[in-house]
């Protein structure tokens, strides 16, 4: 086994920070009792740990190919997928009438947080298949619901997200693909789609027996920008009236990308319609696409924040037994002047810390989000806009400190970090991606600087900073950094210009993704002291400690930088940019 | 042209940081008069650009290949090496008698900013031999310097530094490689040298006529550890009576290593002496080797430091550059919704204002030091003590910025930025190798708060950030990081343990090295408002402002860091640091 799987800190974190047995009282979240919980995360563990993880490697190295329009995976990947599918992993938290578990999308959380950090590329799939899920289940008819969602529940097939265009990657608005009604015949009150998308996740591959592809495209006269798109339904192959599988659909992947990691995900180019014989449906109302793709892109912006996490603890762990095996120096200062592994001297020592730390930080931030929309989804109309204050901090938070400790990880192996067969480095290139996708890390930012600062009247965010400090009792650091936040807050509202909030909103957002992350593992630190996990008792207090005692100050230091306006930004002109 | 070299901002440091003028009142470097500086600073910045930057690209997707034992790299870099010897580039700051022009180390260090801002990969080439030169220089016989200088001077033959092997990395004095002297025949008073080393850079290659190694090995019966190391010239063709390359040394290129990134610059397994015919020469006093290596080693990692310097700035241009031509979404809140360039975002101008601070941070820096350690040449011995104190601060933060300017590139580029063609990604992944060759950055900061802290009284390092504290003026955020940096100083001095000043180590640097850089900027804002550079007056301004009203604040933020204590870090057991 190449890593161990995080069960009891996941269980801590599931426990204490989504409050899984409160989840469980309600009736639709009853499944999810302690004994379930248990067999779900140490199952799904070892599972991935078990069978996916061993494929990391080659994936990166061989990773998805395309050839004659169809892009295979290594030897290992189909198999791995099917007894995923086989085991009922996929259908964690999908809807119980179309077979799945109906289990809290914590628990979905978990399961991508094991296969991620067997696999980041791999887990993909199946993160993009809850995303198509989704949006069916929220916005497609009964029809549509019956047609595809019971096999996508049970990952028979997989589904995929196309929003991006060349011209239109942030600015969704932007895009060109079209949708015309056909009028009559086969596929008479279906569309025709026709268009180009870039950077589809898994748009093509050959471990399931169909691809669902939900598509934005515009119908004819539809209003200009983001008011005039909407989702499609696009089947590889078409879905006969038994349900299998038919002829192929007028899709195909054109290339894919080669690049700088999760090399094992195709990232495909995908053309709609190049022979006009592209048949898709309406999924929810026209024009209202993304809408109904917003539904789904709150959940998978904290699924990416999930693989700052995910990679988070495989590098951690690969830098944890690496430093115990390496011999190298002396202790410094001591007199027998004896070698001693690596993980004895002081730097190393706060290298691995510090990884473990805001691993375990983004773990507990994650989890409390993850609860917050579970609670939320049980009608609690307070803990689903705390959900939604939390999302961008755990998106953005989350994958930055992915790469941090992906970096520091190389950095623990010395020369050896910067040799590929290590797996290190592999390591520190899949992390980059996940500032990027599902949103970058500055449109969180932004999200939260507008609208997430805003909602309920300010209330949901100034809510969250109230509750750290009344919970940080003697926590003197973490306290000043909830003040901090909350007077950065204070200065966005009343006196700060949109472009001033703009230009303070990465640093605002990793401010008050530290306080939060601060406050939940304290609240970690006092269950683990009042007899929770007692397996932790030791590890808990350390990292905690740690996060708390440096972490935290270090966020205080950006207050500066949140508060330091547009003006500064705008002294340059573009041409000045240069040289 | 793929970006446009820095040669404005390259002039201001090296007149107001290097303090150029003040040099080239000694005799020594007379020659460094301005017209001479600035036809250099222009010359190697258009032959850079020019010649070499077109192979950045190539040399990372071909690499460097061996095929039976020779070292190939893609077609054009041996042209491309040629002219940079053609043209006397090599030759700069190389000692008068043997055919260098004899300038000052600040020009040097100009010459590979410029190189390596081309071609990271390839500038490691040069920069290695100036190793191998400074320690013939400093240590070899004048035989042995009449032998090898004027040919790696002139750059017809390269140099490397043998220094790793497998069990010995950080720990150079655990190394094995063995040395016997020769008592009689063709080579009497020769060494046969036997071992293998590792991460040898440019170790075989094709570009250069002969390859000169300078290697550390042990004699028989020497002391144990780094006290009985000594060091040996190890010519890949030994040279005849002529001075021209004979037959081959019993030598080779073993294998060479995959690695994460600079691709074009070949990482070497070199074996010594596989047929027990390798013949090498002691440089300087048997078991001192140690001591000849670290001479070179200073220099050498300022030069790394430099690299940050190099790929920051040619990552900044990049992003600059597709910030300006990228249109996508209209400003917030602007009434028109007409799409802008994505520079005119306040987020993505923050981000490109910070790769331009954080660049011309590090090289204000840089060329500070390179100044400081000209003036120790001329025999200003506090000006040398400040060199070595500066040294691990530009090794360290100088390469840290570097990922992170690297790092904000690939984010400015969006979805292309993860995308390898766009060129975006192999800057940050040649970025990653800096902090841990020539020493890791943990090595530097314990240098720093063990050797540096202690130098002369602790005057070294108090004096500077005195001189901090003397012209900040109205910088009161300058002031307080000088002032923090004094009291994590003493604290380190008359509080802490060896082990409490490593655990904090680290932050220190960053403190420290943020301070002096800081300061540097504040010397050519200063100058710029005074009239230099007319060219640079507004910008200069804005990334001065940047990084004192951001960067500052934020290192300050890294106190608590500094001063936390060992403690903490071994709260854990070495098997309590698994799972």
């Amino acid at each position: 086994m190449t890593y161990t799987p995080a069960t009891q800190d996941q269980l801590l974190a599931i426990r204490v920070n989504a409050g899984i047995e409160e989840l469980a009282q309600s009736e639709k979240f009853a499944a999810a009792e302690p004994d379930m919980v248990e067999a779900i995360v140490g199952g799904i563990g070892e599972f991935a740990a078990g069978e996916w993880a061993p494929l990391n490697r080659v994936g990166d190295l061989e990773g998805a190919k395309l050839e004659n329009g169809v892009v295979t995976l290594p030897d290992g990947f189909a198999a791995a997928y099917e007894h995923y599918v086989e085991q009922g992993w996929n259908a964690i938290s999908g809807p119980a009438e179309f077979g799945g578990q109906g289990l809290p999308f914590t628990l979905s959380c978990n399961v991508l947080e094991n296969l991620g950090t067997a696999n980041m590329a791999f887990n993909l799939l199946p993160m993009l298949s809850v995303g198509a899920i989704e949006s069916l289940e929220h916005h497609g008819s009964p029809e549509l619901q019956q047609k595809y969602l019971p096999k996508l529940v049970s990952g028979e097939w997989s589904g995929t997200m196309n929003l991006t265009e060349p011209q239109a990657g942030s600015d969704v608005g932007a895009l060109r693909t079209t949708a015309h009604l056909i009028e009559d015949g086969e596929y008479a009150g279906k569309y025709r789609i026709k268009g180009q998308k870039i950077y589809i996740t898994w748009g093509e591959h050959d471990l399931a027996k169909n691809i669902i592809h939900l598509v934005l495209a515009r119908l004819p006269d539809a209003p200009e920008g983001s008011r005039g798109i909407s989702l499609f339904v696009v089947p590889k192959y078409h879905v006969k009236a038994d349900g299998s599988p038919g002829a192929h659909n007028d899709v195909r992947c054109v290339s894919i990308e080669h690049k700088l990691g999760i090399n094992a995900s195709p990232t495909c180019v995908m053309s709609y319609g190049d022979n006009d014989e592209c048949i898709g449906e309406l999924v929810g109302a026209e024009n209202r696409g993304l809408m109904a793709m917003f539904t789904m892109m709150n959940n998978a912006r904290i699924n990416v924040g999930n693989q700052g996490v995910q990679i988070g603890e495989r590098a951690t762990q690969q830098a944890q037994m690496y430093a115990r095996e390496r011999v190298q120096s002396a202790r410094a200062g001591s007199p027998d002047k004896a070698p001693v592994a690596i993980l004895e001297h002081p730097d190393v020592r706060r290298m691995l810390l510090r990884m473990k730390a805001l691993t375990e930080g983004a773990r507990a931030l994650l989890y409390y989000t993850a609860g917050q929309v579970d609670r939320g989804t049980l009608g609690d109309s307070a803990a689903r806009a705390r959900g939604e204050v939390l999302t961008p901090l755990i998106k953005a938070w989350g994958t930055d400190i992915g790469i941090e400790v992906a970096s520091l990880g190389v950095q623990v192996h010395g020369g050896m970090g910067f040799v590929e067969e290590t797996g290190a480095a592999q390591h520190w290139r899949d992390s980059r991606i996940a500032p990027i996708y599902e949103g970058t890390n500055g449109i969180q930012a932004a999200d939260l600087v507008t609208r997430k600062l805003g909602m309920d009247g300010g209330e949901a965010l100034t809510a969250v900073l109230a509750d750290i400090a009344r919970d940080a009792g003697e926590e003197s650091g973490l306290a000043a950094l909830a003040a901090d936040c909350e007077s950065v807050a204070l200065w966005m509202r009343e006196e700060a210009s949109l472009d001033d909030r703009l230009a303070g909103s990465v640093p605002f957002c990793t401010m008050f993704a530290v306080a939060v992350a601060g406050w939940q593992l304290l609240r970690q630190k006092r269950a683990v002291e009042g007899g929770a996990a007692p397996g932790l008792a030791a590890t808990k207090q350390a990292s905690v400690r740690f996060f708390l005692d440096r972490v935290v100050p270090e966020a205080a230091g950006l207050k500066a930088s949140a508060t330091a306006g547009a003006e500064p930004l705008y002294a340059l002109s573009a041409e000045q940019f240069i040289g």
